[in-house]
């Protein structure tokens, strides 16, 4: 089987992200701590991450809003406005964060780019994809960069269609998140290539029996090259 | 000069979105009345919405925050988290409020539609965006759905990139925004149609003297079928 093109997951697969979320989240469990342990807290917080989910979509600004209403709650509506303030800045911190590449990462694209035409493939909040994007320098190495609101298998066909009608079984998606990045592919016929990050949000994780079958693990995204060649 | 595209915006001018926001701006107004007169507040709060839009991009989640950081502002950290928690609950209702389309549109884009490709150009949050195209139903009349982050000249040429490469004289774009919709397709070479909406957001208004030369501006959308007819 050939492979015609590539995908590429941005967030902890090209970058570091969940790692910023993880020390926002450590910020927060202090914060509220006179109110909340940190396994409760971690609780609430994911419950309204959750719901929030189906309105807000994925990123930043749903995060903030979701700790927002976790610390109202955990306080019994007694934490201070200062402190709201103090989540919301930590929220603009992380829209400002510069993008740090995964170690690796530019040199795998160079020598991947060099054989395969390569699709950026991102899930989010659009103006921060957008302006993570544009600051990682890496954009020219995509013949283009599609940032979805949910990466389903529609999604996922839509996307093969937009460049130039690749067929899913010629196309190989990368990406550190089994729920997006691998299980839709591999259900709509193409290849998926999993590189763990050393974080998993909650919410990306899979339930064990639920992945799919036929699909790759890389230790590392160095690994990648040596995968291709077997292929 | 024939028109090959037609691109039209969708907030405000398919659909009610600004009427929302004064709504909640009103009911933001009543809740902060304690500590700061309607002028002073709405002028705190768009004073945090342009700060934010640097940050946040535009949408209904940058303006909660906005809202929230204005409340404990204009109250001097004295704001109780309740009322916080009644404004991201307005918040939630602004992402979940049913699209009710302009008085016209359907009709208007079935008469257009018959004679002229179009393509749906909108600005500000992928996932309520798209929410809210896929509620509208009006999704397959459309060549193409493009969410930008920001509608400058060279995102506009990008879409015409998209849609085949359309030359910039043969495209004409309408919407209620002169900022949006017609200074940038105006600079581009194309040909620029401002449909007001009753409201217009401040961030949104062109000083006098900045209106580009060589549009046109209609008193309602039904006003369109005329103007194409006569070009």
């Amino acid at each position: 089987m050939t492979i015609e093109l590539i995908g590429f997951d941005a967030d902890d697969t090209l970058w570091h992200s969940e790692s910023h979320f993880a020390v926002t989240e450590d910020r927060f469990h202090a914060l509220v701590s006179p109110w909340s342990e940190p396994g409760e807290t971690a609780e609430r917080l994911l419950a309204h991450e959750r719901a929030n989910l189906e309105l807000f979509g994925y990123g930043v600004k749903g995060f903030i809003l979701s700790m927002v209403e976790t610390a109202i709650e955990v306080s019994n509506s007694t934490i201070p406005p200062d402190a709201i303030a103090q989540i919301i800045g930590w929220g603009k911190e992380m829209m400002a964060h510069p993008v740090e590449l995964i170690d690796g990462v530019a040199e795998v694209l160079d020598e991947v780019g060099s054989s395969y035409p390569m699709v950026l493939i991102t899930k989010g909040d659009l103006f921060h994809q957008e302006s993570k994007v544009a600051e990682s320098g890496l954009a020219d190495r995509f013949r283009r960069v599609e940032i979805l609101s949910e990466k389903s298998p529609d999604q996922y066909r839509a996307v093969l269609e937009r460049c130039g009608g690749v067929a899913p079984d010629q196309f190989l998606m990368v990406g550190n998140s089994v729920r997006s990045d691998v299980m839709p592919v591999v259900e709509i016929g193409g290849r998926g290539v999993h590189v763990p990050y050393r974080l998993t949000w909650s919410h990306e994780e899979v339930a064990p029996g639920q992945d799919p079958a036929g699909y790759h693990r890389l230790a590392t995204i160095r690994d990648l090259i040596p995968l291709l060649s077997d292929l």
